[in-house]
Formats: C-alpha cells, sequence, structure tokens
C-alpha cells in the first residue's frame, strides 16, 4: 500500500528535526530502474517556492530517478540562499545515490518564509539514504510529509502484472491547479516519459485539479510520477492512464476528505453544460462562495447561494431557468422554490450538489470542504 | 444627515409586517423636482432578483421619481409572481404620487428565495407614503432598510449652495461589482442623467466595486442617485464627480465597518502596477484569500499568504522582487523576510498592507475584512 509496493523503488523516511516536534520530516524516493522515466506537473502560481523552481528544470528531459521531500519548512519565499539549500540537497543525493543532481526531483512543505538549516536537512538525506528499504520504506516516507495532516495518505491500483503506488501530503490551500499537496507516484509498468506525461495531466485534470477546498493555491505543490519498468509490462496507453486517474482520484479524496478543520465533504457536480470547462467553472463558483460553505456547516440547504454563485460566472444558462438539488432533493427548479429544504438532511458529511444548467450535455464535478469555526481556528493560529 | 437633507426630498420609514421582529421594513424615497434626473447601477450578477430586473428597465430613460425599498425578503429566485409583486409596488408609489411606474425604482433585501406576502408590501407603500416628510423622513427609511446592519448608514457631502445626501444598506456578501448592498443618493444640485450618470459610475468604480468583504456578489444590488435640481445651481461635472465619490467612499467604508463578524478593517494598497486594473485585481486576489485573511484574525502578519494571492494574478511583476508592509513595516523585501514580523502590531481594528510590484506607476486599493469565527457563525446561522 505504497510508493515501494511496485517493484524496482525503495524509499524512507526520517526525523532530521526541521520539525519541532521530533517527529519525520525527510523523506526518499529512489527508482532503481531498469527503467527512469518520469512526469511532474506544478502549481500554477507564479510566485513558486525555490525546490518548485528547481524541479522544474529537473523534470524537463523525462528522466528522474529520486525524489526527496523535507516538511518543516517550505523553503518559499528564501531567496537565493533557499534555492542553494535546495541544490545541495539535490546534489547530496545525487551523490550517494551515483547520478546527477539534475535527475533530483525536490519538495518542501510547512511555513512560508522559513530558511531551513542547510546542515540539518542534508544530515537528513544522509540519515534517509541510509534507511532506504522497499518494504515499509513507502510508509515511513508517507509519514515524513505530514504538516497539518491528521493521517498519512496512501494508495495502491494494480493493473495486469503491474502496479501503481502512490503517497499524498496536504490539508488544506487545495485549489485550482493544485494545492499545498505532494504527490509521488510510483509505478513499474513499462512507459515511456511521453505517454507519463499525458497520463499525468489526463489524470490529475480530473482529480487533484477539481478539488478546492478553500480557494487557495500553495506555492509549492507537485504531483510526480516515476516508471521504473521493472515488471517488464507495457499497458496501453488508456489503461495506465485509467489506473492513474484512479489512483489520483482516491488520493484526492484522501486530502477532501483530511482538509483542515472540515465538517463535510462537498461534491458540486454541473450538469448538461456547454462544454466540460463551462461545468468545472460553474461547480468552482460555487466551491469558492464562503457564504455557501459556511451555510453547509450550519446544516443549511440554501439553495439561493449556489444560485448566486452560478450567476457570477460567465457560462450559458438560462437564469431563469437553473435547477438545483442538495442531497437528491430538488429544491429549487426553474430557479424558483421546489421541494421544501427541510427535506435535505446535511448532518452527514458527504453533501452533494447537483446543478442542472440545461445547456448542452457536458458535466463535471469539484470538490470542496464547508468553511467552520475550526477552519479559521487552525489557520488563524498555525503559519503557514 | 440624511437622503432629505438636499432640497426636493421627502421620505419615510415604516413597519410592514415584513421582518418577524416588526421592525422597519418598507421606505420610499421621493424626488419632488423641479427636476428629475437620475442614474443607477446594478450588480453584475447574472441571476439578478426580481427588483433588479425591474429597475433596470425603469432607469434607462434617465428619469426617476421616487425609489421604494423593502428589508424582510429579497424577492430574488421567486419567478413570475415575484416579479409581478415588484411590478404591483411600483404602481402602488406611482399612484400615489401621480406619474408612471416606470419612474420608480423598486429595490428588496433579505432572504433569498421567500415571496413577500404582496398585500403586506402594498399596506406598507401606503404607510411610507402617508408618513413622507422632508426632516427627519431620511433617517427612518434608512433604518427601514437594515437587514444584519448593526447600525443605519448616511452620508452627508455639501457643495457650493448644493448636497449630496445618502443611505446604504449591507453588511456581508460586499464583493465585485457591488454586495447585498442598497443604496440611495441625492442631490439638489442640476446634473443632466448623463452627467450623473458619468458621475455614478466614477464614484461607485472606487468606492463599492473596491469593497470585497467575502467574494460574494449578491443578486439584489442597487446604487441609485437622484438629483432633484432644486437648489438652482449647476456644479461642474468634476466637482460633482468628486462630491459624489467622497459620498460614496464614506458610505462604503460604514459598510466596510459593519461587516458581519469581522473584527478588522483592511485595506490593501497596490503600488506601482502596469496600470490601475492590475493594481485593483492584485488587491482583490489578497481580499480573496481566506488563509490570509484568517491569519489577520489572529493577528499573524503572514506576508506569504500575501505573495501565494499575488501570485495567482495575470498581473506584470517580477515573483523574486516583490515588496509586502504590513501596518508599514516592510515584513517583505524582494520576496524574501526583511523586517521581523513581530514589529507588526495588528490589534488595532485598521490593518494596512501595501504591495510594492515594482511594475509601473499605477495603484488602487481594494477593502477586505479578516475571517473569523463570527462570521462562521452568523453565516452558518442565518439564511439570506
Amino acid at each position: 500500500m505504497s510508493v515501494t509496493t511496485p517493484q524496482g523503488f525503495r524509499a524512507a523516511g526520517v526525523a532530521a528535526g526541521l520539525k519541532s516536534t521530533g517527529a519525520k520530516d525527510v523523506a526518499l524516493v529512489v527508482n532503481d530502474g531498469p527503467r527512469f522515466d518520469s512526469a511532474s506537473v506544478f502549481t500554477a502560481n507564479r510566485c513558486k517556492a525555490n525546490p518548485v523552481l528547481w524541479s522544474q528544470e529537473a523534470v524537463k528531459d523525462g528522466t528522474i530517478r529520486a525524489v526527496v521531500l523535507n516538511s518543516g519548512g517550505a523553503n518559499c519565499y528564501t531567496g537565493p540562499e533557499g534555492f542553494q539549500t535546495t541544490h545541495a540537497v539535490a546534489e547530496r543525493v545525487a551523490e550517494h545515490l551515483g547520478f546527477g543532481p539534475i535527475d533530483v526531483v525536490v519538495c518542501s512543505t510547512g511555513l512560508i518564509g522559513l530558511t531551513n538549516d542547510r546542515g540539518q536537512v542534508l544530515a537528513g538525506v544522509d540519515a534517509a539514504y541510509a534507511a532506504l528499504a522497499g518494504d515499509g520504506g513507502g510508509t515511513q516516507a508517507a509519514e515524513a510529509i505530514m504538516t497539518t495532516d491528521s493521517v498519512s495518505k496512501q494508495v495502491v491500483v494494480e493493473g495486469a502484472g503491474w502496479s501503481i503506488g502512490g503517497m499524498a501530503k496536504g490539508a488544506g490551500m487545495l485549489a485550482p491547479q493544485l494545492a499545498t499537496m505532494l504527490v509521488v507516484l510510483t509505478t513499474d509498468a513499462v512507459v515511456p516519459a511521453a505517454d507519463l506525461d499525458t497520463a499525468l495531466r489526463q489524470a490529475t485534470a480530473v482529480s487533484f485539479d477539481r478539488l478546492d477546498s478553500d480557494g487557495c493555491m500553495s506555492t509549492n505543490d507537485t504531483v510526480t510520477v516515476l516508471a521504473s519498468g521493472a515488471s517488464g509490462i507495457t499497458p496501453s496507453l488508456p489503461d495506465f492512464a485509467d489506473a492513474l486517474t484512479r489512483a489520483c482520484t482516491d488520493l484526492a479524496m484522501q486530502l477532501l476528505r483530511d482538509a483542515e478543520g472540515a465538517d463535510h465533504e462537498i461534491a458540486i457536480t454541473v450538469l448538461n453544460a456547454a462544454t466540460e470547462a463551462e461545468a468545472v467553472e460553474v461547480g468552482r463558483s460555487v466551491a469558492r462562495s464562503n457564504l455557501f460553505k459556511a451555510a453547509v456547516f450550519g446544516n443549511d440547504p440554501n439553495w439561493g447561494r449556489v444560485l448566486a454563485s452560478i450567476g457570477t460566472t460567465s457560462a450559458q444558462f438560462d437564469p431563469a431557468d437553473l435547477d438545483v438539488a442538495m442531497n437528491g432533493v430538488w429544491v429549487c427548479r426553474q430557479s424558483t422554490p421546489h421541494a421544501d429544504p427541510s427535506e435535505v438532511d446535511l448532518k452527514p458529511r458527504e453533501v452533494s450538489v447537483t446543478i442542472d444548467l440545461k445547456a448542452g450535455s457536458e458535466r463535471a464535478t469539484v470538490w470542496t470542504n464547508d468553511l467552520t469555526h475550526a477552519y479559521v481556528h487552525e489557520n488563524s493560529a498555525y503559519s503557514s
């Protein structure tokens, strides 16, 4: 159940003292081959952290042999000195493993504006290298990347003679084009880098990219997939992309359920849109309405706030002919009250909102959380 | 200090039973001339309430003689029946005053999806007509339009022999292109309708349009200005536009200070932008960051969350060369830590964030509030 489930991977997670709690804070995932194909996607935020600036360059040739990750400091807005730390970490990993630093993706998470002690991080890399293991190493690594996460997140999807393993961290700032979210995926299938890239973009477009916990986009988001080819099996691209999508969706739902302070997971499904992009635009507008999200926290099936959000978009629809259901009850038909909202029970954690735009035949689901006292508390008391 | 301060206006505010509390809920503002010039701006939300659908047509000829407003129900998403109620209200006002209903702007505020009892509203119109008064009528009207407002909002700006009076309601959903915000402005200056329109758009663009309390756009927002010409004085357009801007800015700041559950008023000033529009875009992105707003509530000068928000915009800037000050302390220079954040005291209600984009010479200020437990409480317990 981890990144070391597929053949050809070792991993480790160790405590290097970056977290004041003494918890594990440096993780290393190594691809032992025989192939080293990789693909990555990064935050769309223009103010990117140093590890993202490094890794964006490192991934360009489609070859990555290791991913090193630290929690306890995002190395973001730390200037040239922070970039040098990222570079030194990549070099140390490469020295241990006998390849070049340009084959190492570096990820960091934690406080922004905090410069980690370089010696501490490098000592962590040394310890992680020494602890690399196939069995159990993946789970140690998944624990080492947690910040405000309450549980570690892992997944395995089995193919025909090959598999995909994955781990993720993230518990807020889960927004468009990713989140304070680090994800490493591994596979022992034979998948050339170009196909990996195609599959990864397909998978993230309908999973992580449709998760919008609080509308805030992080500076460090990285999703990397590594393919060792160790199974010797070459799946068809559709089969592989489908499995990768399932792995990413599973991890995305784990992130959603662990969002900071949330009481509800909300799936907003937009039906009969003119285009899929418009369905996503409408879903995201509702996912970003603080008024709607606070109403869900208060168990109030407030469809008026849903319509008010839809009205802010440029999607095609007739403002006088919108239908909205909450948990399957059509509380609004033709933009007017329909079923009695008291029929909607919002006490269960899982909430569904269905919007019928009557403008076409495309659809999309966007996921978000409610806005709670605990969210305000966690994000007013904890810096990130 | 009210809409009846300028010559030529009468107003009233009465209790018609729309509010279960028995508080005043129907207001009427009448222009007795000799001129009846007017201009209005409305919510940009495409899902508009019935009174907005009516009033948008009524204002097109530049002549409005009365504004009738009710709280206790927004008449929004109430379908054709709700529109008929709006029309009946305009007709009743017109019958009393002896002109056509097309010269009446109708405004409603309160719960969405709630159909007000037509007889109750019309009885309120009758009572308001009977109570019309020059002295004190404006203050009664300002009280009758309150919903979750904790105080009524009024303003007077004096010109040379003429004046502007105004009233506003709104305490949340204060967002782009207006908010759950109703504003009536009056003046006894001689200002032709076309000039009124120019002045009003100038004034709202830098006042109400730059208020973004919670990122949510209302369905009922209306700002109407009525000019009676009763002073006989014709100010220059720049003089009048300047006074109107001061009146709108004063009311906007009153709305900001009364935002639901807020602990802080936050002014985000963006300096040295390539264009004014980009300065507004950057300011608004910060105003919409729940993470940043929660940090201010927690008295945490979290400039990292400011940079993370700036990075989501398309404005021109160098991501490695941004400066950020909070309450005058430059905590970030060149996108790296500068002054010790502990020098920033965020306990006072008024907070300033200054962002230097170093990309040009334009600037803009956007106002918002912090994200508090009280905001979540009020918006999870109160439907709108």
